[in-house]
């Protein structure tokens, strides 16, 4: 190595002139300093300007200061998509402490689990959920936590749970409060914990640089005007709602909060706040799309972004048959959600519905902060060729891959393996560069040898008029090894005999990876929406025992 | 200071699987990567994709490395708004080497000068440069340096002055090469030599890191969607295009390539080729909105970006009246061009044309990528009263602020002092925040006591309908200490009388502001097109001894 005289080595260090720690915190800090008289939350008859809701965060952020909190404290909440949610988004980093947002459909012994495992030492609690946090904090014995009572007058329910309500910790805040910047930008902003479809939820840190360059690649993953109109679909508690509360913040757009996601305030919000732009798995499109026509009364420009689980070709169709542009997009709770997205081409509009669909369904390419993105075999790490089909398991590296887990050294180190992040999810890279997700390695049925991805078999159940949701999973076979059994919801009303079934899917595939068993009933899923294969699983399973 | 162990310290470091030094060379991997059939350059009839123009990239870069060029080596480039020259804001930082477009209205000596400070290995010449290139190099006897000719075949004239032209090095280069990512971030990307205006031109010096987040900040200020279309009329060599060559890879846009900077191929550029967005100094603007009608035969939607100078509000009214809109930004070589934008807000829609053009007119608020503007006492630090009217200077700090001046530790250091960059531009703040430019401390007049802003002068000047252009300075006074002295070019065939123009200035200004004198005549302008108040301060000066 030769080392030679540089002329850029000196006198060009950094100084507290040109260097700034990247935060998303500065986002709101801009929006509400430029923009104060515009609406940044509705919340049914709510609303508040971007100069409220940045004095709100302030004072929350100073009250939490005043009772003690501060540099990497974990402060959980567990909330609805309410406006309290979106705040804290900012008013728990601005001390420097990390906000752990819980998912909401956990009993209370997960929550609990979370709350001890990230050493919560204050929790925000949505009055839907004051009974099952009450009894998590018993479980939990974290008795000396400061429990903070989130009240919403629009909500019916719930009781006082914490010493403090969150008006309170308004009352004593400052407004005047002003954020402390991140010592290091690779200094933890959030806590997210996995949705735990594969086994135990893992914690996943997140930094203020990743936070920032993940929110600023969804503008530009939308190419983003201006004050977006936002809606709330996607829960926040989900790796921070896609890490679109910072979006939003950048975006000086609106975020349009509600709590129930159904189709009917859906479209009611769609419609009256007329909302540009939302979020959701597949499963909520899908719900969506098959809502009654009545209440599909809109007629400007909406945007939904999809990821989670692979979006059958058909909810993309129906999606888009309603005016509404679909952009999939793909992640993990360990690279901030979306971190892939399937960019979409103008000249794939000349093609027919389906083939759009199918060009969609694939995953895609990394967006603008992912660094790399490949499709390799887990062992050599060598990428597998571009041909469609040679399956590998996808992996990821750059700036919008988590921290780690938390306090979990071992299976940081593990994902960690090589310089890349293995995705646990296995997929092929087609010729244009373009990733399409298989199956999740925990998934993929292999039968006589032959490797089935559950996914496109679900794709093709999906496309029969009388199947609402499908699962496809393993089952043990004397013969083949493993066989794919569906699990299969019917839409109401509808009747269809499994034979039927599996002569459609017969027609639409090739025939190793035609179902050869049938069950019908509700999927079981886990509280972000997916369904859990492992249960499904022992039910297969447990088939072969009763026969 | 209390020391406590945090869950967020151990197990959650650095590794390459989360990290990845920030750089926009990624943008334009990824944009070739993921749209190579798109157009990336149009220059007259040619047309190239991405995918054309990144294998370009790599193999100049592979080339270069190949000739023992490579990290800290300053890469000099003279050249018009080219291919070659977009693609050298690639290539050159590939393989760690710094990128120093130089100013081609300079002459032998200026470019003689900035060579040797530079101490370029390489240099890339555009044939219609070739001439004072060649007396430059012999001046500044760096006579080992790789010299390369750009060639063009749509240019007439010029001549061969290197050992190698660029199509050479393109046919050594290797299409495959990979590019070195920085090591660090904050690794040199480019070097650019201030305009000059107040004295001699300084060495700039850009780091990966702040070019990334410039880049990308300029996509969310327009709010781009993708694909933009953009025209190449603000200068490659200035502050490498406002940063534009990498926001148009990040956006996986068009650049439309000019080498003349006239109304008419300018017009015709964006009739043609449909160019959405385009960037121009004021004097550029004024150019073109006096341009005959008959050019400006265009319908679909235009957004020009312009800074450099304060925009007279009749300039921006005139290119709203064309239906273009402007967006008035502001910046310094020293901030990566644009850092701050007069953000504008929808309900001022609603306000006069003129009022409008008023509200337009001022320089605005910091962009996403800078993370502090304020206005204060150079003195003490400390900001002036958000009235409208206590002037004071302009400071900035954030990532788009330069590492520092190449070889100039002083200058560096008194520029940053007290963790803030000193632009040298006085302003005031607006009660809502924004910041309005006046003057260069350097510019304003001080007369009976009493600051002028030589820019609120010429704003007036600019709405007479007989004049092109306008500059006032300072013009020493016995009495006032100094006046205002108008220097006025005529718009073609007009005339007017110097007392009917002072009487104009009187309705429209505070007596003592009015210019007391009105020199005719063109107006000396730097290679920017910026005007050289010094050399009319002089004129003015000089006008007392003749007198
Ligand atoms: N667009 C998509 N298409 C297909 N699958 C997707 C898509 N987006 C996300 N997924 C699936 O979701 C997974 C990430 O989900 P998440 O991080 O919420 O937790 P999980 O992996 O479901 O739970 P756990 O890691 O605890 O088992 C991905 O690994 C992938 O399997
Ligand atoms: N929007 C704007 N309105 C008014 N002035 C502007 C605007 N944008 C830029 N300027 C002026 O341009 C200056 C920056 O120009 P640049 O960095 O090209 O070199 P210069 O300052 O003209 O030259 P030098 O620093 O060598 O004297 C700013 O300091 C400011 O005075
Ligand atoms: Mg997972
Ligand atoms: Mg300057």
């Amino acid at each position: 190595m030769q080392t030679k005289h540089s002329i850029y080595e000196s006198g060009l260090e950094v100084t507290a002139a040109n260097y700034a720690a990247l935060t998303p915190l500065s986002f709101a800090e801009r929006t509400a300093a430029i923009y104060p008289e515009l609406t940044a939350v509705v919340y049914g008859d709510l609303r508040r300007t971007w100069g409220e809701t940045y004095e709100r965060m302030c004072r929350i952020a100073s009250a939490l200061a005043g009772r003690g909190l501060g540099k990497d404290d974990t402060v959980s909440v567990i909330a609805a998509n309410i406006p309290e949610m979106f705040e804290a988004h900012f008013a728990v980093p601005m001390i420097g402490a990390v906000l752990n947002t819980v998912n909401t459909r956990l009993d209370a012994e997960a929550i609990a689990f979370i709350l001890s495992h990230a050493e919560a030492k204050a929790v925000l609690v949505d009055p839907e959920f004051s009974d099952v946090v009450e009894r998590a904090i018993k479980i939990s014995g974290r008795r000396d936590m400061l429990v903070i009572d989130i009240e919403d007058a629009s909500y019916d329910g719930g009781h006082r749970i914490g010493s403090v309500t969150y008006d309170e910790l308004l009352a004593e805040g400052d407004p005047e409060f002003r954020y402390v910047p991140p010592e290091s930008e690779w200094d933890a902003i959030s806590l997210n914990y996995t949705s735990g479809t594969t086994g135990n939820p893992k914690g996943v840190v997140y930094h203020h640089r990743g936070a920032a360059l993940n929110a600023m690649s969804n503008i530009m993953t939308w190419g983003m005007a201006h004050h977006s109109r936002y809606l709330w679909t996607l829960p926040m508690f989900h790796c921070n709602g896609w890490c679109f509360p910072w979006t939003i913040a950048a975006n000086a757009g609106v975020c349009v909060c509600l709590r129930a996601v159904r189709a009917e305030p859906i479209y009611e919000a769609i419609r009256n706040e007329k909302v540009t732009h939302f979020c959701g798995a597949p499963i909520v499109l899908n719900m969506l799309a098959n809502a009654p026509d009545e209440l599909k009364d809109f007629s400007h420009q909406v945007k939904v972004m999809t990821a989670g689980a692979s979006p059958p070709a058909a909810v993309i169709e129906k999606m888009e048959a309603m005016g509404v542009e679909v952009t999939h997009v793909y992640g993990l709770t360990e690279t901030y959600g979306p971190s892939v997205v399937c960019a979409w081409k103008g000249a794939w509009n000349a093609r027919t519905a389906e083939e759009r669909a199918r060009l969609k369904a694939r995953q895609g390419v990394r967006n603008l902060a992912l660094a790399g993105l490949m499709v390799a075999d887990p062992e050599t790490l060598m990428p597998v060729p571009s041909d469609g089909e040679t399956l590998g398991e996808i992996f990821m590296r750059g700036n919008n891959v988590m921290k780690g887990y938390l306090k979990n050294p071992t299976a940081t180190d593990e994902s960690f393996n090589g310089g890349w992040f293995a995705s646990g999810d296995l997929g092929v890279m087609h010729p244009d560069g373009y990733v399409e997700l298989k199956d999740r390695s925990k998934d993929i049925i292999i039968s006589g040898g032959e490797n089935i991805s559950s996914v496109e078999v679900e794709d093709v159940l999906y496309k029969h008029p009388a199947v609402m949701e499908a699962a496809v999973v393993a089952r043990p076979d004397p013969k083949w090894g493993e066989t794919p059994c569906a699990f299969v919801e019917l839409k109401p009303g509808q009747e269809l005999e499994e034979a039927e079934l599996i002569a459609f899917c017969r027609q639409n595939m090739a025939h190793f990876k035609t179902p050869k068993t049938v069950v019908y009933g509700p999927l079981p899923k886990t509280s972000t929406g997916k369904i859990q294969k492992f249960l499904l699983r022992d039910q297969a399973r447990a088939l072969n025992e009763t026969k």
